[in-house]
């Protein structure tokens, strides 16, 4: 295997000086190493497959569930949505190099703000191929260095993906080491990779809340946690009931595993009598288990409703199960939003624009929705090309992860010999 | 006394609060709550005098140095600066409601992303009640709520100020509690301040390392660490040498014990038997203390110059001190800058626009300087009108950090009735 075995502050001091030649590279450089990199994808794939399946015969994969034995299992249609991935994103704008501002300052210094890397992004993962790829692609565009630390599970399909990056990269002239696989190793090499302060730029989890508790713990390089939601849909007085049944079964059901799905359900009191009844059938028959409080139970005819213990408005239950309450006001789903919400995608339904404004205003979340679904928060969806996750957190990145949030900036002061007096 | 004395995460909920009443308040009632502010200090300035003599003859304070006793002490014209702070932020522009981007997606959904407030920012800092002043002006404009833990040493000091603060938000009508002192309570409640999740949107240590090193252990809120900065001036074969004297000069000089003064100053082989003799003599003449490499010890006429150990090239001196080296070539001056230097402010002297812009792309800082002293690293300087630090951090905020540094943003998508399909 061409990917590199080293330790894991080896392997991250290569990234940097990987990242260092990077920085300056041409738009046509990165993209000849996806383009070249989504080639070898396709000449390779029975190579990828072969090694999947052995990962999928491994001992230690017999005790996944099927869900995540479904996540670590690739196909010829699986290699091919990577392939196009990477094509994709070499489609893309460069993010790098890009003038945010320019002025000339009192002292006749020429000052001009100017996007570029971060440097060394390093991704922590667990048992899905893809994202070997999908992060490759992002960092190759932006111009990072990538380290991944990926799933045990997975550890023979990570290495021939990576090393069919490597090998994209070396086509393109570009340096093999901006892509680092490391071994597996356990919470003590998570932790050794979080400390990597001065190489490490930005650290991205991508898992569960166990993950990002034992991050939260050790990490002192800069982390964006890939977001948990517990997300709302708050039908308003004056909501078209119609269009509300609509947005609250689409926000639950569309893709429930997902972080932007929906939780909780708060209806209006003032339409709470005509709402309920139909929009818990509409949630039943789509397969949706729901528990509601007391209002709620007691307006649901013929469908079943469970009791909402105190716990369940601060669920993300990613699957088929809702909560449903009754607010009094719009202040009372506004403050019930701040309070149980995750901050990340939050919807009102309503024919008032002062309602919507209102909501808008007084919600803090990444994405605020006024009659749509709450599904939409995505970087493809908002005509960001891709993305890498995404953000609750309000510093540098919120929402959808893409490439301009993978880069920072630098001042560039242009003078004659100014100086301050 | 006007503030509260109640528990850290009593005074953060508080904040909180206030923080959501102040996100939506106009530009003119957080400029009237400045202008009172201002008005207050006035009226007030001899009661804060008295709070601040009370201070510095405080027994605690005896044992201050007369650097932190001068930083402590309060004088007519310091409070009218501060009175003039808080006018010159209300003449600034208001961060908040800034449309950042707008778009119509494919769904034909209106997606706008607009600049909002953080929050609630919480401020660590030592002796210098200015401070208590400069950050409420910056976060009342921006609409963030602030908690601040002063130095126990300026208590009585900080504790008019906040009130005079707090007095001036109730006349503009805007919630009192957007301005919260905390009482002392040592590193505990450094602590305890520094893990309120869910409460405090953003932490801002001013203060040295061991603050900076205090914090990153037990941290779990957003942090932003004001910077350290080991900066360096590196003068090219191809430089003009009176500009490059002139900047050495000055960048060392004009204020040594600030972040964006030199430490360390590089000179081209090619150029160091004409320049050294000149340079170090001017530096000298100017008071700084010299050490250098066996090459500038060589050069050195009638100067006295150390020899430098391998610790002062990553020393952030901040008085009249500064290591001096010869490097063969740029490539290693860009490599000694990203060895040793801390992402602040580096400078190059060249007349080569080649040289200059290899300096720009290589180097890994926020700030590069072409023929301009590193001392310009300034949020006044740089046009934003104030700065609450300056940052090397490449996450959100890098360099200078003002108003728009105090805000994140909101996807607001507007639309009617749009689910995902």
């Amino acid at each position: 295997m061409s990917v590199a075995t080293t330790t894991i502050s080896e392997a991250c001091a290569a990234a940097q000086r990987a990242a260092r030649k990077l920085a300056g590279v041409s738009t046509e450089a990165k993209n000849a190493a996806l383009e070249a990199s989504a080639r070898l994808l396709e000449e390779r794939s029975a190579e990828i497959l072969e090694a999947n399946a052995a990962d999928l015969d491994d001992e230690r994969a017999g005790g996944l569930s099927p869900a995540l034995r479904d996540r670590l299992a690739l196909t010829e249609a699986r290699v091919a949505a990577m392939g196009e991935g990477l094509r994709a994103l070499a489609a893309l704008e460069d993010p790098v190099g890009e003038e945010l501002e320019r002025r000339t300052l009192a002292s006749g210094i020429d000052l001009q703000k100017v996007r570029v890397p971060l440097g060394v992004v390093a991704v922590v993962y667990e048992a899905r191929p893809n994202v070997t790829i999908d992060c490759a692609a992002l960092t190759i565009k932006s111009a990072n260095a990538l380290v991944l630390r990926g799933s045990s599970y997975a550890e023979r399909s990570n290495g021939v993906l990576a090393a069919i990056v490597r090998e994209g990269l070396a086509e393109a002239g570009l340096p093999q080491d901006s892509v680092q696989l490391l071994a597996g190793g356990g919470r003590g090499a998570l932790a050794e990779l979080a400390t990597q302060d001065g190489l490490v730029d930005l650290l991205i989890p991508r898992g569960g809340e166990g993950l990002k508790q034992a991050l939260k713990a050790v990490a002192t390089v800069p982390v964006m946690y890939a977001a948990a939601g517990n997300c709302h849909v708050y039908v308003h007085a004056d909501a078209d009931l119609e269009m509300a049944r609509r947005i609250a079964v689409n926000a639950k059901v569309q893709r429930p595993g997902v972080c932007n799905a929906a939780e909780t359900l708060l209806v209006d009191a003032a339409i709470a009598e005509r709402l309920l009844p139909e929009v818990l059938s509409d949630l039943r028959q789509a397969g949706v288990e729901l528990v509601g409080d007391q209002r709620v139970r007691q307006l649901a005819v013929g469908v079943e409703v469970g009791a909402a213990t105190p716990e369940d408005w601060d669920t993300e239950y990613l699957e088929l199960k809702i909560a449903v309450g009754v607010v009094d006001s719009l202040e009372a789903a506004i403050e019930h939003v701040n309070r149980h919400g995750t901050g990340h995608s939050e919807a009102i339904v309503t024919a008032s624009q002062e309602a919507a404004e209102r909501f808008v205003a007084g919600v803090d979340a990444a994405a605020i929705y006024v009659n749509a679904s709450t599904r939409f928060t995505d970087g493809f969806e908002y005509g960001m090309g891709a993305e890498i996750g995404n953000s609750t957190q309000k510093l540098h990145a919120r929402g959808p992860i893409g490439l301009r949030e993978l880069t920072t900036f630098k001042y560039v002061a242009r003078g004659d010999g100014q100086v301050r007096e």
